[in-house]
C-alpha cells in the first residue's frame, strides 16, 4: 500500500517546491523519505545514501532553478529521492530492474540529470565544465568518502581558475561504503575551512543537513551572493530516518527487498559460496603460509572480500579508500620491495589505474597480483559497474600474465597460481556473485603457466572458453549433443600467454572454433585470432567465430538477462554452432 | 674536452661522499653540475630539471644511506645528477639514445634507482609501498608541477595511516614544462604548512634548495627525529647555474646537444611542419569559424600545439595541469554544456585518463574530441612515453570513432571531421615529430565516417594501413616492384567504424592481407580480424597477417630504429610480404 503522501503528489516536479513555504518543504521531505523507503522496499536497491539526501535533495530542487540550474550526484546512488521528486516516482517500481530505470543518475532518462554517474569523483569535473559551458548555476554533491580519489582533487585545484561562481556541496556522512579512511577523514571532523580555501574555495559550514531551516537559508544566502567557487558543508547520517538501516554496520548502504515495519530483507538463499568469498578464503590460506603475502584495496573491503582477510592479517592488509591509482602503485612499491602484493579491486574500477598498471606495474614487470572481481556484466548496476575491458587492457601489456577461474574451485588453484608466480604481474578476473556450487579443493595448486584443459572430447566443432562461460559452453554441449553434434570443448584458463599447443592442435583438428569470453573484443579471442593468423592457420581455412560482449553497452538487467542481451548464452551458442555447421562456406565477393 | 672535476672523480658511489667535509660537498656539486651541462652538451636532453636539483642530489646522498635507503625521483627527469654521481657518468655519453641508457630513472640500471619513473607524480605512492616492504628510509622527491596529478594527493591522502616515517621533498621550482596552474600554485608561495599538516604530513622549510648549508642540516635533522610522514619544501630554480637555461622560458626543460660556451643549441633542421604544428593551425582555424570549439590540455600546453590556440582565443582555452583525469571529465561537461570541446593529450598520458574516457564520455556518447599526440613509439623518451595502447583501448569502446591520419595533411581533414561530428566521442591519434612535408589543403574538409581510401590499385596482396606507417608501406611497395610484385595499398583512415566494404572487397580480391599499424594488439588489426572472422571469411583461407607492435617494450632509440626494432618499417613489411607469397600455405597439424 502506497503512503499517504499529499504534499509529494502535488509536486510533480521540482518548480512546484519553490511555491511552497517552508514549512511545507519539511512536510514534502518527511514524504519523501517515506516514499523513498517505500520503493526500496519493494526492488531493493542503495537505500541508506538516498535517506541521508532527503532534505538536501528537497532545499536544491526549492533554491535553485532546475533543471536549468545543473544539479549533479556524485556518483549518483542517492539519487533515489531526487528522482522521485523530478517526474520518475511511478518509474522506482522498476527501478534496477531490466528495462527500468537506472540506479543511478542518467542523462537520458530525464532533463533533471545534467551528467550521469556511477563511478565516485566525477562530479566537481563536470560541474566545471558545464559552468564553462552555461549560462547557469551548477551545483555538485559529493559526499566525503568520494573526496579521497584524486580526480576530485585536481577538479578542485582547477576550479579557481574558471573564475566563476561553482557550487560544491559536501555530503559529509563519515561513510562512503565503509568508514573512509586516510587523513582528510580525520581532518574533515576538525574546522577544516583552510584547506578548502588553499585550494580557492569560499568555506561555509558545517550544517545540519536534515535541518532545512539551516540548509534553505544557507542555500539561499550563497545563490545570492556567491562570486567564485564555494564549497558547503553539510552533515548528514547515511540511512537517516529508517531504523533498520541507521543501525546496519554500513547504514543500510545495498538493502535487498525488505518489510517496511521490521526492516526485515528478502535476500535471495545463495545457491554457493560466491566468487568473492572462495578468493578471501584462498588469500587467507596463502598467506598463512607465506609471510610476504599482503592485499590492497581501494573502500571495498566487503566487496573484495578483504575484510575477511584484514581480520586474520591486519598488519598486511591496505585499504587506501577510493584511490585506486594510489593503490596500483602502492602495490607496484611493495612488489619492488619483495612482498607478494594482492591488489583486489573490482573490474570496471581499475579502469581508473589503467596508467599504473602499465607504467608502474607492467614497464618495471613487477609482481603484482590482480585479483579481479565483479568481471563481465554484474547485474542491477548496469553499464556503468560493467566489468567488460580488463581482458583487452591487461592481455596486450608485455610480461602480463591473465587468467580466468571457469569455476570457484578454479579460482582458489588461480590464487595459489599468482601466489607462486614471481615472474612478473598476473591478474585473475572472476565474476560477481555465486559460484558453480562445485566441490572445493582442500588448497589451491599453482596452476602451469600457459596451460589450459580439454573438457570435453568431440569431434565437428572446438568451442574454447575463457573464464565463467564454461557452464553455460557446457549446457550448449548438452543441447548439441540431442542434434547429434559432440563439440571439443576447451578451458583456456589463461589469455596470456596462451596455450598454443592446444590451440593450434583444436584448429588442426576441428573445421570450426568458437572462442567465448566475458568481455569486450580485444581480449581472448583477439589473442587467439592473432596466433591463427601468425601461424597461418587461416590459409587453409578455418571457421572461426570469436564471441565477446557486442559493440553495446548492455543495460541493466539480471545478469543471465544481460548475458542473453549480449548473446553470450547457452542458446547463442548452441545457435552460433548449427548456423556455422549448416550453412554453406562463402567467401564474400 | 671533459671539465676538470678532481673531487667527483673520486666518488665513484654516493658512498665516497659521506666521508666528504660539507665545504667538500659545496666543490663535489660545482663539480656535478659542470659534469651535468657537459654531458647534456653532447647528447641533449632534460636540463633545466636536472640543474635544479644538483645540491638537493649532493645531499640526499651524503646524508642517508642509498642505495640501502631508498630514493625515488619523481618523473624522473631530473635525475641526470644522480646517475652522474651513481656510478653512470661514463654512460650520460650514451643517454637516451639506443643501447644507452634511459633519460629517467630505471630499475634495470642500478640499484640506486628503486622505482623507475616517466610519468609524473607515482612518486609518494611507490615510495609508501617501498616504506611498507622495507626495514629502510624512503624518499621521494617531487617537483610542485606533479602535485596536481590526483594520485600524489591520494598519496599524501593515505601516508599517514601507514604510522611509519616517510620523507617527501617538495621540490618547488614554480614550473613543470610549463608553469603550473591551479590553486596549490599560489598556494605554495605563501606558508602553506597547515594544507599538508591536514594530510598527517610535519612540514618543515621551505629552505634553498641550492644552499648545502640549509639542506644538510635540515636532512640530518629529520633523518635524527622524524617519527612520520614529512615534508620538506624545498625551493629550487629550474636550470640554475647555467644562465642560457635560467634565460630560457621553459628554463631549459628540454635541449637539443648545445655549445656550452653559447648555449646554442644544434637543432635538426626539420624537413616538415610538424604534426603538432599542423594540428594546431587547423584547430585554429576551426574555431575562427565555429565558436563552440574549446580546447582543453593537462599542462602541455607546447607539446600539443595549444599555446598557439590559447593565443587566439584564450577564453575557449583551458590548461588543467597535470591533471588528466580532470581534463577529460571537465571536457565531457564541456560537452553535455554543448561545446566542442578538443582535448589534446599524449596517448601514453591519456591512460591517465581510461575510467573517465570509458564512464564520463563513452558511457554518455558525450562529443569530446580526443586529439592524441606522441602515437605510437616516440623516440628518446623511450618505453614510458610510448603511445602503444590507445588504438586499442579506445576503438572496442561503443560509439567510439577513432581515425589515424597517414600523413599531415589527411591530419587537417581529421580535425576537420570531428570538428563537425556531434554523434559521440571521436579520437584522432598522430606521431611525434615533422609530418612528410605533403602539401597542405586550404582547409580541412570532413571526411566520411567510416570511409577508407585507396591509395594504388595492385594485384596479388593488399595492405591495408591505419595511420602514418602508410609511407613505410608505400615504400615496401616500391621495394615490392623490383620483384614484380604490385600490392594494393589502402589506407584505412578509420578503426572504428571500419570500412566494411572496402576491407571485404581487398579481402575477395586478394589471396593475402595484411594489416598494419603503429599500436599494440588489440587495435586495428583485431577489428579488422573480427569483420573478417564474423563474415566467415577465413572460411575459404585468407593468408591474413595484422602486424602490430611485437608484445614487448621497446626500449629507446631513434623513431626509425625503434619501428626497426618492432618490425614496422619498410624492409619489415617487404620481407612479410615476400615470405606470404612465397611460404606455402601450410596449415599446421
Amino acid at each position: 500500500m502506497r503512503s499517504y503522501t499529499p504534499l509529494l503528489d502535488l509536486c510533480g516536479a521540482p518548480g512546484a517546491l519553490r511555491a511552497l513555504a517552508d514549512t511545507e518543504l519539511g512536510q514534502v521531505a518527511a514524504e519523501l523519505r517515506s516514499a523513498t523507503i517505500e520503493a526500496v522496499s519493494r526492488t531493493g536497491g542503495h537505500l541508506g545514501a538516498g535517506l541521508g539526501v532527503v532534505e538536501l535533495t528537497v532545499a536544491l530542487h526549492a533554491v535553485f532553478d532546475t533543471p536549468r540550474d545543473q544539479l549533479i550526484w556524485d556518483v549518483g546512488h542517492q539519487c533515489y529521492p531526487h528522482k522521485i521528486l523530478t517526474g520518475r516516482r511511478a518509474d522506482m517500481a522498476r527501478l534496477r530492474q531490466g528495462g527500468g530505470i537506472s540506479g543511478f543518475t542518467k542523462r537520458s532518462e530525464s532533463r533533471f540529470d545534467p551528467f550521469g554517474a556511477g563511478h565516485s569523483s566525477t562530479s566537481i569535473s563536470a560541474a566545471l565544465g558545464l559552468k564553462a559551458a552555461l549560462d547557469a548555476d551548477v551545483i555538485a554533491v559529493i559526499g566525503d568518502g568520494a573526496l579521497s580519489a584524486g580526480m576530485a582533487y585536481e577538479a578542485l585545484n582547477n576550479a579557481a581558475s574558471l573564475k566563476q561562481r561553482l557550487f560544491v556541496i559536501l555530503n559529509d556522512n563519515a561513510m562512503s561504503i565503509a568508514p573512509p579512511t586516510g587523513a582528510m577523514a580525520d581532518y574533515l571532523r576538525g574546522p577544516c575551512g583552510p584547506w578548502f580555501e588553499a585550494l580557492g574555495f569560499a568555506y561555509h559550514g558545517p550544517i545540519d543537513g536534515h535541518d532545512l531551516h539551516q540548509l534553505l537559508p544557507a542555500l539561499r544566502d550563497l545563490k545570492a551572493n556567491a562570486t567564485g567557487p564555494v564549497l558547503l558543508h553539510v552533515i548528514t547520517e547515511k540511512g537517516k530516518g529508517y531504523p533498520p538501516a541507521e543501525a546496519a554496520p554500513d547504514k543500510g548502504h545495498s538493502f535487498a527487498p525488505f518489510d517496511i515495519a521490521s526492516g526485515v530483507q528478502h535476500k535471495p538463499q545463495a545457491r554457493a559460496p560466491s566468487y568473492t568469498s572462495v578468493f578471501a578464503k584462498a588469500l587467507i590460506a596463502e598467506a598463512k603460509r607465506d609471510e610476504k603475502i599482503c592485499a590492497i584495496t581501494a573502500a571495498m573491503p566487503d566487496g573484495t572480500g578483504l575484510d575477511k582477510f584484514a581480520q586474520h592479517f591486519p598488519a598486511r592488509s591496505y585499504d587506501v579508500g577510493i584511490a585506486e591509482q594510489h593503490a596500483v602503485t602502492f602495490a607496484a612499491g611493495l612488489a619492488a620491495g619483495g612482498m607478494k602484493p594482492f591488489c583486489a579491486l573490482y573490474s570496471t574500477f581499475l579502469q581508473r589505474a589503467y596508467d599504473q598498471v602499465v607504467h608502474d606495474v607492467a614497464l618495471q614487470g613487477l609482481p603484482v597480483r590482480f585479483a579481479i572481481d565483479r568481471a563481465g556484466l554484474v547485474g542491477a548496476d548496469g553499464a556503468s559497474h560493467a566489468g567488460a575491458f580488463d581482458i583487452a587492457y591487461l592481455a596486450n601489456l608485455p610480461g602480463f600474465t591473465v587468467m580466468a577461474p571457469a569455476d570457484e574451485g578454479e579460482l582458489m588453484h588461480m590464487v595459489a597460481t599468482a601466489a607462486a608466480h614471481e615472474a612478473g604481474p598476473i591478474a585473475f578476473r572472476y565474476p560477481r556473485g555465486a559460484g558453480l556450487g562445485v566441490d572445493l579443493p582442500e588448497q589451491g595448486v599453482p596452476l602451469e603457466i600457459g596451460r589450459g584443459r580439454i573438457i570435453r572430447q568431440g569431434a565437428d566443432v572446438a568451442i574454447l572458453s575463457f573464464g565463467a562461460r564454461l557452464a553455460e559452453v557446457l549446457k550448449a554441449g548438452d543441447e548439441l549433443a540431442q542434434h547429434e553434434i559432440f563439440p571439443t570443448i576447451a578451458d583456456a584458463r589463461f589469455a596470456k600467454p596462451l596455450d598454443r599447443a592446444l590451440i593450434l592442435s583444436l584448429a588442426a583438428t576441428h573445421g570450426a572454433l568458437i572462442t567465448i569470453e566475458e568481455g569486450a573484443l580485444g581480449g581472448f579471442g583477439t589473442h587467439v585470432a592473432q596466433l591463427l593468423a601468425e601461424e597461418g592457420v587461416f590459409d587453409g581455412g578455418l571457421k572461426f567465430r570469436p564471441m565477446t560482449l557486442p559493440d553495446r553497452f548492455i543495460p541493466q538487467a539480471s545478469p543471465y538477462q544481460m548475458y542473453d542481451d549480449a548473446g553470450l548464452n547457452a542458446a547463442q551458442i548452441t545457435g552460433k554452432v548449427l548456423s556455422l555447421l549448416y550453412a554453406p562456406t562463402a567467401k564474400l565477393t
